[in-house]
């Protein structure tokens, strides 16, 4: 098991410019480095696979949001699995299999004063497999999770929609929402992805806003209006269902990719005043809040895809860290079908 | 006591087109009426003042809201306070004072069957004036009361940021903001109404919208950022506070005057992503949700008028319901200071 590290190549992308509108090649800068025998308390884990988010267009933005952005020059932040190949360190031993933040980057070297703030946590294969974990045991299973059941705060027999359906965090919310026995209706682009919404995942109804119906699908699909609508997408469609809701509706907001490659100004809500009308309240979430949480809510996931009950649909580009940049623009254009996760390394 | 009805006309404001933009004299008609005789369970009620609300705006417009539009022809809803001057009602006597909705006319006659759902109560002048009664006892005191304690929460030691703070339900939220130990901060139109603000109602600070200093004025102001936002006016004011929000901050929408004459598409608020970065909330209220809880409201705010905690600040308009269209003109200018009534008759 014992890798020569001094063999290795760490191949990188990092951050060369801000993005203006959609992140193009020349934000990107491809280096290698050398990979550093750990020091006393430091480890080295080997980059299995990374996650492609929503959220990463925030952090190349200059501004401090949630988290500070990425600094020029810097690696680019992501989560990803790796396996430990290297470590000082007496919580993890090589061949772990762990989860955290390497960042677009084939080796993820974390100096022993990191590790306890890097987020690093061993994970167990035998719950889910690694796309799994990046997935519905990951940070949008979680995001879904404590977004839909603490925020969203949905009742049996209520009806629930989801934007972004097919996606990772929609993905979830309706499930859980189904599980916890409520109407689940998805928002999505397109026919085949609203076909695997129903189909597969076992939605009650899933609309394709591509298809221009979103007004007369939720009309016909939510026919009791909406009391809880989880958020991923903004602009129109957070206008558009803001029409349809219920009193004392709860609006999840956990995202806007509609608006996040916007040169201009956000759009705003025009129709927020549907919150005053309905008594309704629309709240943002950060998932990292709950994270004294997460192992109690991967434990009842798992127990969901054992059971069958869940399904988790990841949607791999091979290929390693040269296609992150292709990678990151596919999330953005919705070319993606399912989690968007970048193989890195075999297993 | 005892009125001659057969000898009085009910002078009457009509609402005889709906409005497009800002409600001009064209929107509305003049009429007159005999009074009738009440019949057994009934009771006529001759209107002392009228409340003048940014809402009206709304109920002018088609299309059901919270309450029904007023239609073509109707007398235009309105606030007031009256005095029962003929009753075959067992719960009211000639003589009695009352709050409810008389709307714009001089004699309002209540139905038997009308009675229960009217909303008239009795009220208790030795509590407060008339005036009083429409401004902090009244619509507004419990909007700015239940608005500001059950959806905003504050904690002592916050910051409370109240817009419109010289208005009607302003003036509630800041001085009970106060009461309640925290910092409260008004934004206001005007120098004038920015004194009266701190140095009448005893805010501790009152920026000066019209300035055009909103911005620096929050940084100034609001050094430890705002953890209540009571939102009167939507727009530009909406969208400056939503960058200096805490951490889950709650902010209250009660209304956007800004926004109720745009004959656009109103503005959403452009930084509502605020909400997500900091786990804050938006929520509406409407004050009739809180009805079964006002006489509790009352006596807490009767307590604190006797004893000088709290004033009381309304713009009176003499003239009657002739100069109705002239006063919902002057609301919407903002050139009332303090709840603006509209004298009807003497008491």
């Amino acid at each position: 098991m014992t890798t020569d590290l001094a063999s290795l190549v760490n191949h990188q992308v990092r951050l060369a410019a801000r993005p203006v509108g959609l992140p193009a090649a020349s934000n990107w800068r491809f280096s290698e480095e050398a990979v550093a025998a750990p020091a006393e308390g430091g480890l080295v884990v080997k980059t299995l696979a990374l996650s492609l988010d929503p959220a990463m267009r925030g952090w190349m933005n200059e501004g401090r949001s949630y988290i500070p952005p990425v600094e020029l020059g810097e690696v680019m932040r992501a989560g990803g699995i790796g396996r430990v190949i290297a470590s000082r360190h007496p919580g993890f031993a090589v061949g772990d299999t762990v989860s955290g933040a390497p960042g677009v980057q084939e080796y993820w070297s974390i100096a022993p004063e990191q590790v306890a703030r890097s987020g690093l946590a061993r994970i167990d294969l035998a719950l889910g497999d690694v796309g799994q974990w990046l997935n519905v045991l990951g940070m949008p299973g979680m995001t879904g999770y404590f977004g839909l059941l603490d925020v969203g705060k949905p009742e049996a027999g209520q009806t629930v929609v989801v934007s972004g359906a097919a996606g990772a965090v929609g993905q979830m919310v309706g499930q859980l929402a189904k599980i916890k026995g409520c109407r689940a209706v998805g928002i999505a682009g397109g026919a085949e992805k609203c076909r695997f919404v129903v189909d597969e995942l076992g939605f009650d109804a899933c609309i394709d806003y591509k298809a221009g119906q979103l007004r007369e699908g939720l009309r016909e699909h939510c026919g009791n209006g909406v009391d809880v609508y989880f958020d991923n997408v903004g602009g129109e469609i957070l206008d558009t269902v803001l029409t349809r809701i219920n009193r004392h509706a709860r609006i999840v907001i956990c995202g806007a990719i509609s608006q996040y490659n916007n040169t201009g100004a956000v759009q705003g809500p025009r129709n927020y005043l549907a919150l005053l009308v309905n008594r309704a309240r629309m709240e943002g979430m950060v998932v990292f809040d709950y994270a004294a949480r997460y192992p109690q809510a991967i434990a009842e996931i798992a127990g969901h895809l054992k059971a069958g009950r869940m399904k988790s649909r990841e949607d791999w580009l091979e290929g390693g860290v040269a296609r992150f940049p292709e990678a990151l623009g596919r999330l953005f254009e919705g070319a993606n079908f399912g989690k968007l996760v970048l193989k890195v390394a075999d297993d």
